[in-house]
């Protein structure tokens, strides 16, 4: 467990005050507005209505205590540096803070930011990698060339053995383990049949992945 | 490759077009920023300034003929909804829009998004999964209970084999590969010793990596 304070609960701040606190740690949500503390004070440790640019009232709120500050306000560029600074000088040992532009990053960065994310640009990624390779669902970059893919199983490949498959020699795919429903069979063998609906999690590299599209589609 | 037209071009609707652009498809971006589409022009397929609230203009910029239609334009929710229409009713079979609340997201599902995004609030989850453990560096949600986890490798696993650790019956930990900088290690067995900088790519809970921490932290 650990404690955060999350300054600013838009979209980005409050999944993350909410998630951090559904895991189990200490957090502390400020927002200028009302209606936004209203809404997340069942979801987190403690909710509090504050204009984070005052220093003062971000002292009394004990904010030195903490173990990690995300400022999550962007589109408020004046808000967004001034509560990095505020935070920094009162000694949070690690900031995070959101950026919406290279310029506004490089900003945040140079005042303090430990870690500076573009949340929109990230999941822009994300979601093209996605769609560019229907069968992908979800995938971790480990290099340029290999990449963690969660699969879903095509048609063709319903009642067939892995053995039968030979998606190492034919693709390059490394199977590691399959999903079927809220099942997970974390060693699959040769013999191991793939059934509809099975999701593979599988290394190998996205461009291979677009092979077996190309060869399966239609 | 697959054809895609990118209704909307923020930080998320480029981070998407310019993205599939690179994984080789043909990328169409619209906007209605001028400095928008020039600063895009480079790096998708075609950029053209439109307003995509306009049917017309739709219908002549050939937008049936595209596969995918992304509409991210999410802070104007009546652009956002007409866009939605209007590549629905000129026939591309897949649309997926950017929505910034839960009913945006409804209503674009009603009128015929296949896939509605809330990149924020997916980002800002993911932040919370990799702030809370701070050696999970990446992960994918297999199910409540099952991740696979990019794991960060700690100080004290230095120097020992996968065998002397026994993260697989202290922690319910399964080691699928190793990545030491450029190289990956997709068959890791129980003689293999770990390297300070190594990451672990494991299949297992984000609570037992929390375990992990609290053994191995101070
Ligand atoms: N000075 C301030 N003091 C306290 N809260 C503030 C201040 N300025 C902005 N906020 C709050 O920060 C939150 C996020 O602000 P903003 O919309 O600028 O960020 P954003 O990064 O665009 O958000 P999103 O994550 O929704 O994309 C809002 O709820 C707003 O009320
Ligand atoms: N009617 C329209 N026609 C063409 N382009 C439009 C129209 N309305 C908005 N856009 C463009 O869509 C883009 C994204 O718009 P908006 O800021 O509303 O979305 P957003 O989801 O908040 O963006 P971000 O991804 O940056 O968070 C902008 O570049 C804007 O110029
Ligand atoms: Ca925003
Ligand atoms: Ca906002
Ligand atoms: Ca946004
Ligand atoms: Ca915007």
């Amino acid at each position: 467990m650990k404690s955060f304070v999350v300054v600013g609960c838009g979209r980005f701040g409050s999944a993350v005050a909410e998630t951090l606190y559904n895991l189990g740690n200490e957090v502390l949500a400020i927002d200028g507005d009302e209606e936004v503390i209203e809404a997340i004070s069942g979801h987190v440790t403690h909710a509090v209505q504050a204009d984070v640019m005052d220093e003062n009232v971000m002292r009394e709120l004990g904010i030195r205590n903490f173990d990690v500050a995300v400022i999550s306000i962007a589109s408020n560029l004046e808000a967004s540096i001034l509560a990095t600074l505020i935070v920094k000088e009162l000694g949070v040992k690690k900031v995070v803070a959101k950026a919406q532009s290279d310029l506004h990053g490089k900003v945040l960065r140079k005042i303090g930011a430990d870690k500076v994310i573009f949340p929109e640009r990230d999941m822009g990624v994300r979601v093209a990698h996605n769609l560019s390779s229907k069968g992908i669902i979800d995938f971790i970059e480990l290099s340029p060339e290999y990449s963690i893919m969660e699969i879903q199983s095509v048609k063709q490949w319903t009642g067939k053995s892995l053995a039968q498959l030979r998606l190492r020699n034919k693709y390059g795919i490394n199977v590691m383990a399959i999903k079927r429903g809220s099942d997970i069979n974390v060693s699959p063998g040769p013999d191991d049949v793939i059934c509809e609906g099975d999701i593979l999690l599988a290394l190998g590299s996205i461009s291979d992945m677009a092979r077996i599209e190309e060869k399966t589609s239609e």
